[in-house]
């Protein structure tokens, strides 16, 4: 069984989501529109710990779409499923409907 | 339907605004006119988080047309629109007529 | 005999988590299914000493098993034991079953 | 018409004065006489947003002839005019009659 | 006459331990089973001088045994005795029997 | 005329002494004897400026004679002295007789 | 005559002790026995100033021997004397018969 996974200091755990590159009715999509760094986040660390001792919140919160920075992040593999490891400080936006 | 971006911290959405290559009346202008590298922007962060946990407020705010550094920038695709990511204090100044 | 190690500062010591390389019954696993690279925490130090003169309290606890970064890390020997020392903030996350 | 630059943080906008290259009688000045590296200043930001949230006041201001490092500095065109972007504390000094 | 050395500020003075290359009774031991990089603390500094003009204490005390890093520290020659001199936070831990 | 500088921060303007390569009966002086790298405070700035926006006082004052170091300094030529532009804590001590 | 020099900030100004290559009775002593890199304090600066604008006194004295490091330091001449210059947070420790 897959283990679960606390982040620690201000990491986010965040599964991407892999853009479908066909639709529905089975046609190609082109890559050109497939091209957002998305992902959905699994879970949030307590947040940086700062000099004063306190701790600084995480800017994301568990079940929140991402935008993500282009390179950068540790992948990770429970289970069967892959992940990703961010800073908190290095997701760059939070993307609605 | 194109998702709307909430960027995170001190970053800040801009659209770049593309200077026309000719006039109303179809005259090609010079390259050397067009330089001026602005945007307006679409949407800002809540700031960054200081050590001390408070939002240092970013400078500026939607609506405002921007200069840009002539590098830097996230490109990012949101539906057929394509914006760039900036951090707040890589933004120069605002252009005002 | 072996020496006992207490950590200094906001080390941890590490005891790496071996996969095994075949089940029960002596099938061979693929390599695939055995990449988390996790350990058991065996010691920690008191914390980062903050300028302020106070100690930063270490993220994770004696008995912890914690998600360990792919480099990094210095190998300690004890008496037969190998182990590693990590610092506190170079520590990915705990995992829980 | 020509936009006005309105700087962020210690931005400083700078007009460079051009040496002249002969006299008003029409001699020509060796370039040695002509090697000061000097500006008007044309705008000032509000000046770097310390951690602590507050302003630190530019050391210059608007219509001072200020001193310029031999490096350094964006140029900005607006309309038919150029200046250039100096940070605030890259700017040597005042210079006065 | 050897001199004694007070180390600065939050430097520590180790002497190091030899680990015995045979036993008592003359057997050659291997070389795997010497590898730990120990020393013998002789004397510490008063702790670096943080920015508020106070002392932060040095982690260590006279009479500790102390694990090493495998590279750093300065070598002191006082007499006929080899020591070096470690920056506080580059001992990696206190070992303990 | 030549104009007046007055520096920024904890910039310090010196005028380099230039040491007599033969005394004043006329007998060269060897290379040796001359070597010290030394000027006098012509003007001073306001101090560099603290985050907490207080000022930090420059450690020389007009009218002192310092020793400067080997290398560094920024050229400035007012009318036809040549000055040399040194940062507060570049100043290697004050010389007296 | 020769100046005498104040440092600044938190330089200390050292003359280093020559060890004898010769006994007083004319014996050559071998060079590892004159390996100890060390000076007298001539004199110390009022120590670096902190950012709240206070001083952070120097951790050595006039007078002190001190074990200076291998490398670094400001080669400084005054009259015929040879001293350097060394930052408080450089000199190793002090020396102690």
């Amino acid at each position: 069984m897959a283990k679960r996974l606390v982040p620690l200091l201000n990491r986010v755990l965040v599964e991407k989501i892999v853009p479908p590159s066909k639709t529905n009715a089975g046609i190609l999509l082109p890559e050109k529109s497939t091209k957002l760094n998305s992902g959905k986040v699994i879970a949030v660390g307590p947040g940086a710990r700062a000099r004063d001792r306190n701790l600084i919140p995480v800017s994301v919160k568990e079940g929140d779409t991402v935008l993500l920075p282009e390179y950068g992040g540790t992948e990770v593999k429970l289970g069967d499923n892959e992940y990703h490891l961010y800073r908190d400080d290095d997701i760059l936006g939070t993307l609605h409907d």
